[in-house]
């Protein structure tokens, strides 16, 4: 089966734009405050708000995709940490639903209630509710909840070691992702998601956070920003820093997707990067929505890229598309082994 | 002949730290203040200096460094307006003492008193002292003077245009170069320096920069940032923000350099980027000094990559290492005719 781990409901409902609206006027304003946070959309109206990504699914050939809330609306910077707790809650809840109505097709992650400045401990309520109530496999962390400023500690700092602690004993890995920017220098799409790729591993490769967390995973995703690119650089860095190889120092731990939108760039990827550190994903709907006018194709339709790269064994294909996921996503293997999809042994 | 249009004075005499120290210490407690910004230092101690630099020109096969100040030197971030000044004249000053001593080895580029929140207009005199007198051919630009936390308008912004009209004016391209990092979530090599370039070039991609300033060059150093790795994200991001096509909105502005420290790297850059927008370049001696394990050789020993580049006509390499270089610095090319090197006619 192929599963693609980067899909965000980026079609959400307009109720929701309309709630979110009237919680962030209420800030301003407490009589826009939104009355009641059940947005009193049908079944129904869930199931066609995802109709573009099941479509998209059948016609790219993929089977599952792993989906959190639209990436760009966690808004970490903005509002209160109460204003983010319910929405937060809202937005996992969201998932949850569309999940539990079309389980075939989607598994959900889930966003946590983050504040920039405020102690990621407080994260963890949300962390365990959307994992053990809701069976999210997987979680996305924000690395910059300022939207663009970076003021929080970098990722190896014990400041986010509840999450991490919590993350390992529930066996779930973080997509490490940040939201929209608030900055009009660093454009959201463009900038600050790849610039945060490449700042988080760069955190990575200079600490030690896998010696106390050897558990810990995390998925780097648009194909790891300028990372792969830039790989003899940060091979060279870890020599400077006087770490191990990247092999040994990062790769047990980190791994990355491949939301890279042409051909020539998926091929670096998965020459550079080992084949067990690439997980299918396409972003799914998401930053590029066009079609290339290159290839008729659309950007991101990620597949077409790896189906057309020579000399990829079957093995490779099977870890790159389906048993990365399982091995990365425990929680994900657990649940497609119950409904007796039990992938090869090499990858569950 | 062979251009490395990226090299940076990392191998400064102790002296100009020591300057640096007590200017920096001076504003905690003036009577540290450096007594006087003679460094004292003899013209065969200036040649001694530079002698790894030009042993790796040799070993390596380049003829020529384009040379500024050390890019994590330049400290925008650091003290105050007066302060800079002070500190980028004598940057300065030391690149004019190497290129005079030795013209065929070095020319060079330099910094400017940049100040977070303070009008670029303020650099419009060192920009033109450093041009019309030290006979420089380019300027570093730094689009982030605050060292990390992107607190200055985009490049597109009205607040750079007085540097811009100055550059286009006395004729010469900016590298678009942030200095050291002071934010701990950011790493200034391995990933401000990145970042930096990415966010530059969303910047120009989302305004429409080059409409007001057609003749304005920008070089965008380390390979581009992630920009050639996401080249299918820009191209798609230039359609939904409805632009023309990268090559018509930015690529008559818009250079990039080969520091790129392995050979997927450079095969990935001259694959996507026309040749035309390529320079050599090798950020000698810069962030990464070790030999890579995995082929003997420097990690930055560029040229090595590019000579590996197989169906690289004779024309696309004389582009890359010599034409687009005297195109993107007309400076540098006057300058290179009136010593009698003429170079070909395609490139000048």
């Amino acid at each position: 089966m192929i599963i693609d781990i980067h899909g965000h409901y980026t079609t959400e409902p307009a109720v929701m734009h309309q709630f979110r609206d009237k919680q962030i006027a209420g800030l301003a304003d407490a009589s826009r405050r939104p009355a009641s946070s059940d947005l009193g959309i049908s079944d129904e109206e869930m199931i066609k708000s995802v109709a573009p990504q099941i479509k998209f699914q059948q016609e790219r050939g993929s089977d599952l995709t792993i989906f959190s809330p639209r990436a760009a609306g966690m808004g970490h910077h903005v509002g209160t940490e109460a204003v983010g707790q319910v929405w937060t809650r809202l937005s996992n809840d969201m998932i949850h639903r569309i999940c539990t109505l079309l389980p075939d097709n989607f598994v959900g992650v889930g966003q946590l209630p983050q504040v920039p400045g405020i102690s990621p401990a407080n994260c963890v309520p949300e962390l365990e509710r959307i994992v053990n109530e809701l069976g999210f496999v997987g979680v996305n962390l924000n690395p910059d909840p300022s939207g663009g400023y970076w003021t929080d500690p970098p990722l190896t700092d014990r400041y986010w070691y509840p999450v991490y602690e919590k993350l390992v004993e529930l066996q779930v890995p973080a997509m490490i992702h940040v939201t929209g920017s608030c900055n009009p220098a660093v454009h959201h799409t463009g900038a600050h998601y790849i610039n945060a790729d490449t700042t988080a591993f760069m955190q990575l490769l200079q600490g030690n956070l896998f010696k106390d967390f050897p558990d810990l995973k995390f998925v780097i995703p648009h194909g790891g920003g300028a990372v792969p690119y830039h790989w003899g650089r940060y091979r060279g860095l870890a020599m400077m820093l006087k770490k191990p190889t990247l092999a040994e120092h990062l790769l047990k731990n980190i791994f990355f997707d491949t939301c890279v939108y042409h051909l020539p760039g998926i091929k670096l990827l998965t020459d550079v990067v080992p084949i067990d550190n690439i997980l299918f994903g396409s972003e799914l709907l998401g930053a590029v929505k066009d079609i290339d006018p290159e290839t008729g194709h659309y950007f991101d339709d990620t597949k077409r890229y790896v189906d057309q790269i020579k000399d990829f064994s079957d093995a490779n294909r099977y870890k790159l598309f389906e048993g990365n996921a399982r091995r990365v996503y425990p929680r994900l293997n657990a649940l497609l082994k119950k409904r007796g999809r039990t992938g090869r042994s090499s990858g569950s």
